[in-house]
């Protein structure tokens, strides 16, 4: 049961860490170690993990296989960090990479390791399009998540990370995502009718990013047909398409890219958080062919040849991706948890599904209601998180290799904790010792 | 003997990487593993690593000590990736910080770990700058280099770096370095006049940045009387001192912080590179106390909490920084250093020495020549790289760790290379069996 | 009848003149005097005047009442040149204009002399609402045209025009003007949504600038209720709404203020071009009281005191709008001129009319002919202009004072010239004496 | 004797007219009426002119013969307003202006016509600079002015003028003018070394924009060897030269161009104020024939052809530069006015003689002094103005026509007054009966 006196282990934290921490405040656990899809904090407490490291963590914390080849790699000395130099680790991962992730898909992508965050990712995406097109602006859409670095956060919407830069932010603007007005207009018909109109106004872009999923901005899911439109769309214009798949991508959605499904093939694509496939920070840039026209040493950076992480993004494309075993798991574990989240749909007038495969999600009206449920659900040993501008959707977001019986664990405790809230919320009495109950088979300790 | 023959070895790099790597075209090796100040080729061959991933590996590569809490903590399921959640691990760095760097020193800064690069660092101390002071320009020194991302960028002076934004870059302006005029001007006239002027058209600035050596730029070392007027400056004009010290921090120039022989005081202090201990990711962004101003989550990034190199951190500062023997290694070895570096200067009219600790280096007048004593270096088995706009300096950068011996071994294949380099520039004949003989020893396979 | 050998008269335009002379080519007479009306060439041609100065000679040219006060004006001495100081011409133009325009609506702006022409007003609008309001974007709209020094071009839509900065541009972002998707979609759905949401990357704007008609971008006129929903948007949101009222306003479209019959008050207001009434260089800022928070003299030009200008300026306010006569004449002659532009519509498929009063046209599918009835009018003697963005669009602007018997001759030349274009279009003969025959009465000399 | 209630006759100026007014708050005259040196206000007050329209009047207030010319063009009906159209008035001054300014300097610049405003020049000249040259960056001297509108502010120093944007400004470096640094160092050491050096961070602009004599900025007056070596320098760097001679040009130096004496000839000019001669809005951007690759109506503005202005432009080339008389007076005129600031300079520690020819003044150390003089001057009947970051400076500013007895009766006024100021200051008693006796002599009403 989760320790309610955390004044003294926690107080390094609030007397020298920044206060621009932010998980933490919800999750006031002091975390320990973590094995699958449970993490374990100091205190004895076990928690579900309905947020897999907001992404990174798609195979779960601490994989044995993966964990294996890394402490293996570490104790043989293998070189840890080796900038651009050529490693064995890095050969090995291209080219398992190309055998296993590209050929199959038959795509020829240049593979750029521009630093290992995916806002390196973004950054490097938006140089070398402006770079190769010779234009300035770049589109993204409403509430799209795309990075905190100057130039990721110029294609981000979020009013209030944007006015962290301290400064105007320049060269993007927007555009409607799928779905923004409910239907209510044509897709692209501001995109189509100022890109072919020489007095709009809106300069030709450079590049449009997009997310095929919004992870940040409320789990807006685009339709197959809308990707298909933009990429059509962007080729007509000569402007180029960038995926920005860094939470999306690695089998989140099912596919190993999360634009397979559309059927479309970026000219670029932003990978990062699990592409290491167990935590560890790396990130790639993949760009069509002749889109690869930097200088050597144009874009650098210290950590570009993380081979740790070279080695476990290796043994999670040899043990997850050679079969589709996965595939598999997430369509089954995706379906079990719409049903779970119908549940809790079911309780609240105008709550709505938002999301695909394990990237999913309950958005509520009243935009108080998804954060009440993420405390209550982190009281009952669940950790889930919200999105959305106003945190307005509960997120969920399991490892891809959930088992059918953690699912139901973990769904039975959100459900639950959805109830409390949503009883809370209608004025009805919140049964707490019926929840307490509920929530103790959830924790080891 | 390395291997010429590495067409089949690395041919994946060349089919499937971007063209922008670049310490491979110099060092075309493919790297297996490394210990201490060796690394090691799949060909056999064996290393000096002058290099030290510049400046990520301040301990040498693979540090048994920093080793074995890393891999006890893997194997023991400790928590991989946290975002900014609370973690055993992340608590137990900042209380070493806090012990070992921060108390001793008398220093009070609030940290924040903005995501795991130098660059992500460097953008989050312009972002907090130009928050709490509402002014957006920052001002940065000729030659300075502070990362990749469009923020950074933008204060960096590389032309051709820059070029890659793809986009002009903004709110920056640029001062003379220290000796940029070689004494010809008072110090910061410039600077200390517009700031004064309210008509010179310069707004003031939200912060300067500076680095105390410029480690891309051509290792020239600001005196400690320039770097204490610079911080007067600003403080009698209530703009905000940022040190990057990604690159020469971390006891690179003898004490932790480079500016700690200055006696200043920084505003805003950005760590990376070697902070880890081991190589890994990590970086942190310390700053004044009152200047924390954030919103939680206003600055935000997925690889944050990357808690193995919390660990690697730890280990490194409780293990190299709980007594003065490293800097005592650090002046011995500087001191050899210099005194290699001399006989090199000897040889070649113009030569003059840069740097300051174990990042110093000679500059040639002939800006081809470091370059082609780099090759010839890595020939014999070592390590080392060229910096400064033209490529026109050596750079030595060896751990800190390293032991007499093994500078010396070092030093003598970098002076032998240097001498069959300045010879052949000289019109003399390259004594090409003696060359090889010499670099016989160095060479394990 | 219009010479066609101006080969030496024009050679000093062409050996030193800039390239980026346009007009001139269009109609290469050189001009010599003018008269209500009608202009005169040095050949001797007569040119019935349908373009009126782009707007800048609502009154015709060289209205007697107007020359009079103007020339004894200038015989007496006064004041030509004042800056900002006090002039009895400034006075009696500000008591004028509040006497006559300000008070009999009602409205209580404060007066800005920003330099006399109508990029001064709208790049001094601009400035005024950024300062006051503290954000940076402001909102124009697709086709806008309101300026081409830095700060408007930003906000002008002609790609052509923005490319010739030679720079980016910078905060500005568009919006669809009234009926951009010809109804498909509800207004203002874009601006409303992005406005209240907090993730949608649309920085809130310091104001929206907008033309009720658009005068360059092709005469698309927008509805009152679109303006006043618009200004209703502005106001929830706490965005200034600018109205650039520099070519739509002082009579052009009825009313003195193209605004007021949409019931609209606007914030900000720009007035230019015919505001001295007589073609001469002056313009003005007008503003909500509370905005004026200028610091004296921070904005300034050399040509803010224009005081002929302001004598003729005052004299058109007492000529023209003491009593109801030209609004009266407006609205006579703007129906005689529709019906005159119905019959060129009616010779052509999917030809629409444009505009409103006396700022209306005609655009036709084929982007090429209206250029081809300019020129086919020019050479009747008839002086009409193109617009839009491929100049798709016939735009007729007479004077405001024009007679009935002057607009039917116009409008004659007109309508046959656009018959022989269409004609020639549609492959028939070109009944080129009957036009002669047509021409000639236009012609004095 | 000028009246001391204004109250009344001010009043439509306080309630109506925004509070960005500037000058009539030092001089709150009335003027009705001006010729010559002499302005009327219409209490019967005479002020001596030492002002001239801040440069506009270099020939005085209404000469006659400019007169005759204006008014026999407007009872004439000649074309008043014609955008960019042929005329008459326009060929005329062109000829006039090839055969009286370029031809016999050798000159042989292309003219545009950009806008009746010296910001319109200086717009117009940044964006063909950046346009032929692909680059963004323009550099301009410290405490320059050059105009009001987003891209001319951006490249004027003055802090609470560029403040007025209300938004960053772009693409502008600052470096020192000439003597900035009072001789301390070398001219240039920074723009050649930055150019020069590929790693300074500063791109290579596409030019340079100077002020031979910085009319607002405080007088400072480039030395020719200085406007020399910087010609040379941007010659050496392939960077244009732009000379913002709006201010300094038209013989307000001696010569008609102000940079004549320096023997350079710059890439672009920018011409304005005095150049309708008459005080009539009209400005000029002179480029470089190679220069001028501007599209037709690329750059446009509906005061581009303001007739009146054009003939007096070409009245005033003809009456005053067809022979040396005038750039005698100036010499004469000069000389004279030197020796009387002489007289104020000796009776004020540190204040010390600014300026060339016929701009010229005295800087104050106490920045209060100027500014008590002007009103001191004010209240004798002499209108100068102050000049400078801080407004140290006296500015007298003359009409180039005018006599040896008028300049001789204005510096008995200034020189009166500046006695009066510092004795004040002094702490000793000021003489004031004598200052009225003093005065009366300066008024005939």
């Amino acid at each position: 049961m989760p320790s309610t006196s955390t004044s003294t282990t926690t107080s390094v934290f609030e007397t020298r860490e920044s206060q621009v921490r932010s998980y933490c405040r919800e999750w006031p656990a002091v975390f320990t170690s973590a094995q699958g899809v449970y993490q374990y904090a100091e205190d004895g407490s076990r928690y579900i993990d309905f947020f897999s490291g907001a992404g990174a963590l798609n195979y779960g914390h601490n994989h044995p296989e993966l964990k294996r080849h890394l402490i293996d790699y570490l104790a043989g000395d293998g070189v840890t960090h080796s900038l651009d130099t050529y490693t064995v680790a890095k050969r090995e991962f291209l080219e398992t990479f190309e055998e296993v992730v590209l050929a199959p898909r038959g795509l020829d992508y240049v593979v750029q390791f521009p630093g290992p965050t995916g806002t390196n990712s973004v950054e490097t995406a938006l140089k070398i399009a402006r770079k190769c097109t010779g234009r300035q602006d770049v589109v993204s859409f409403t509430n799209a998540f795309h990075g905190m670095t100057l130039g990721s956060l110029a294609v981000t919407g979020n009013s209030m990370k944007r006015a962290g830069a301290g400064t105007p932010l320049y060269h993007s603007s927007t555009a409607p995502y799928d779905d923004y007005f409910d239907g209510e207009t044509p897709d692209f018909m501001w995109l189509e009718r100022t890109w072919s109109d020489s007095g709009s106004g809106l300069d030709l872009p450079a590049a449009v990013i997009v997310e095929t999923v919004q992870g940040e901005g409320g789990l807006k899911a685009a339709r197959g047909v809308w990707l298909r439109e933009l990429a059509a769309l962007c080729r007509r214009h000569d402007v180029l398409l960038i995926v920005d798949d860094v939470q999306a991508g690695c089998g989140r959605t099912g596919r190993f890219f999360s634009f397979e499904e559309a059927g479309i093939v970026p000219d670029i694509v932003c990978l990062s958080k699990s592409i290491s496939g167990y935590g560890l920070p790396m990130s790639l840039t993949l760009m069509r062919r002749d889109l690869d026209q930097w200088e050597p040493g144009e874009h650098n950076g210290t950590f570009r040849g993380h081979n740790p992480a070279f080695v476990t993004a290796t043994a999670a494309l040899r043990t997850f991706w050679t079969d589709g075993a996965i595939e598999q798991n997430v369509a089954a574990r995706a379906h079990q948890l719409r049903d779970g989240l119908q549940r809790i749909i079911a309780r609240s007038d105008g709550a709505t599904l938002r999301g695909r495969g394990l990237l999913a999600g309950v958005a509520f009206e009243d935009v108080e209601v998804a954060g009440r449920i993420q405390a209550a659900a982190f009281e009952r040993g669940l950790l889930v998180e919200t999105s959305g501008p106003s945190g307005e959707v509960v997120k969920v977001m399991p490892a891809l290799t959930i088992t059918e019986a953690e699912m139901a664990e973990g769904l039975e405790i959100l459900v639950d904790a959805a109830s409390a809230v949503l009883r809370r919320t209608d004025g009805t009495a919140d049964a707490a010792p019926t929840v307490a109950a509920d929530r103790e088979p959830a924790f080891a300790g």
